[in-house]
């Protein structure tokens, strides 16, 4: 992974790794059209918060090449709305679109700003959240346990990772112990992603159901939660991947830090609190295996939210915000 | 499944419903001896807390057809440990093994009489159960909405069952609205039996991932969470199926009642908290995917613990025990 990106312009179009086939396989997308883009966002090909906001400024990218503004721009919508929970998609979009009016030469190069400075920001989230763990939890023989989950590493991102950024970055000081993740239902984010990139660091780690990261917690096993956010609200409430808020619920009762990792594009004044915030509901045949009885429903709820008083921190490129 | 019960002693042997092919195929496996019967509990065809207590017993009365005393009592011991966690299976053998001196039929009675028991058990555990809810409760329009976890119903149990029984003795009463139940990874007892015996029963009901649980607790989707038990420690403490601890956490964030259906011979004086309690860890293979890196592990907890202070009210065939 060092040297490949999740997401990368080349010449006329995008490439992304198509998150679907690891860790299986290592495939390469090519998307010439906001269509493909979309539908590679919907299926999950791309995801994780700050790709989708690089995914959405080089897909208003892609828009621009047409003469009919008017086309670009309802392109431009329909991608914005590809996914409604993380406001990053949003604000990648709604960055790209403020050049619009300079030409398609200067979409691509917002774009490409977006893109070189999410690298930037992902390594500042991670030695600022290494630094901020190690002065709060003080001195930890054998390294800083922590639980994480669904996938917050270069996968989510352009490369390095918000929550991963800042284990990489404990492992990278010698100053890791070992990392529990939970698989990460319906899709396995933790399990297929997660575990893949850190094998490919070379980083100790176990992974359990989600139900059992609770009890992880519970049992003293870990010095921190760190996870990632989709959106942050005005009021502190975290909006992040379903499985968050158990795990910030058993954090707060056994006095363990809860600790979100997240770019300040994720940070959303605009919402003033988790209960504002649309929450993706997936289709159910995610959850359902072929052979559920057709009467058998399922709500396949995508993100919770966690209110802001669950939150020991939150770590963003700039600043620690802290409870 | 109302005329098809999850054990039963047939002639001279057990029968009983593989769970492992549910719901794709009603399957009943013939156990003629202690090891077929190991291999069953270990591999899960047959579980849960009361179901094992019978399994146990039946267990015994295979095992009392030997001439070789000192055999049988080693068989007894080997069945006694194949599972550690849910008290019942130890129960259910201790026993039966009382009457081992009086000779295998004197077995088999005490066996039988565990199995009839059983039934009665179960009845009386989900009216009592349902009648607190209402009581407690209140008139709720559009009946009452729960959350469960795995499966507690006929199939754990001889039939009927002990969670899934108050669900049953609710909806009988035209008092049950939904019913939400957690898929319970890694071997989806939940969106496996639970949906399938919920099919059966013409109860309406919505399979979740374990980890939106909570999210269905703390948007105020449910009245009350009923979950089962494998254990209560003389403190309170409850053990059972992991993931039930978040939902413990969650119902005691947003003030809904957190109940645990049980038989009496789940309550275990011996044990006095829930540290005390050998909690099964079973195999890696049934959490990760043949495609995981070589370098990944899993701890498949398959039990956790629920504080008894998050419990509000444990419901019993004789009792209500009440925080």
């Amino acid at each position: 992974m060092a040297h490949v990106r999740t997401i990368e312009w080349r010449d006329d179009h995008i490439e992304l790794i198509d998150q679907t086939r690891l860790p299986g396989e290592l495939i390469t997308l090519r998307i010439d059209t906001v269509d493909e883009l979309v539908d590679a966002i919907q299926r999950l090909a791309i995801r994780g918060a700050p790709a989708l906001g690089v995914a959405g400024a080089l897909g208003v990218a892609l828009a621009a090449r047409t003469d009919d503004a008017a086309q670009a721009a309802r392109a431009a919508q329909v991608l914005r709305a590809a996914r409604p929970t993380a406001v990053n998609l949003a604000w990648g979009v709604d960055r790209a679109l403020t050049r619009m009016s300079d030409g398609p030469a200067a979409v691509l190069a917002e774009a490409l700003a977006l893109l070189e400075a999410d690298v930037k920001i992902n390594r500042a989230i991670g030695s600022r959240g290494a630094r901020w763990l190690l002065d709060t939890l003080g001195d930890r023989s054998g390294g800083v346990n922590v639980q994480t989950h669904c996938n917050t590493g270069a996968l989510a991102c352009v490369e390095w990772g918000t929550a991963l950024g800042v284990i990489r970055a404990l492992h990278d000081d010698g100053a890791l112990g070992h990392v529990y993740l939970n698989e990460t239902r319906p899709l396995l984010q933790g399990a297929r992603l997660t575990a893949w990139e850190l094998a490919q660091a070379g980083i100790a780690h176990t992974v359990v159901v989600d139900s059992a990261g609770p009890s992880v917690v519970a049992r003293g096993m870990v010095d921190a939660v760190i996870v990632g956010a989709d959106r942050v609200a005005a009021n502190g409430d975290v909006i992040n991947k379903v499985g968050t808020y158990p795990l910030a619920l058993a954090a707060a009762r056994a006095g363990v830090p809860f600790v979100v990792a997240a770019p300040e594009s994720t940070l959303d004044p605009a919402t003033p609190d988790g209960a504002s915030v649309e929450i993706e509901v997936r289709h159910p045949s995610e959850v359902l295996a072929p052979d559920a009885p057709t009467s058998t429903a399922a709500w396949n709820l995508a993100f919770d939210v966690t209110p802001a008083d669950l939150v020991t921190a939150i770590v963003t490129e700039d600043r620690v915000i802290a409870a």
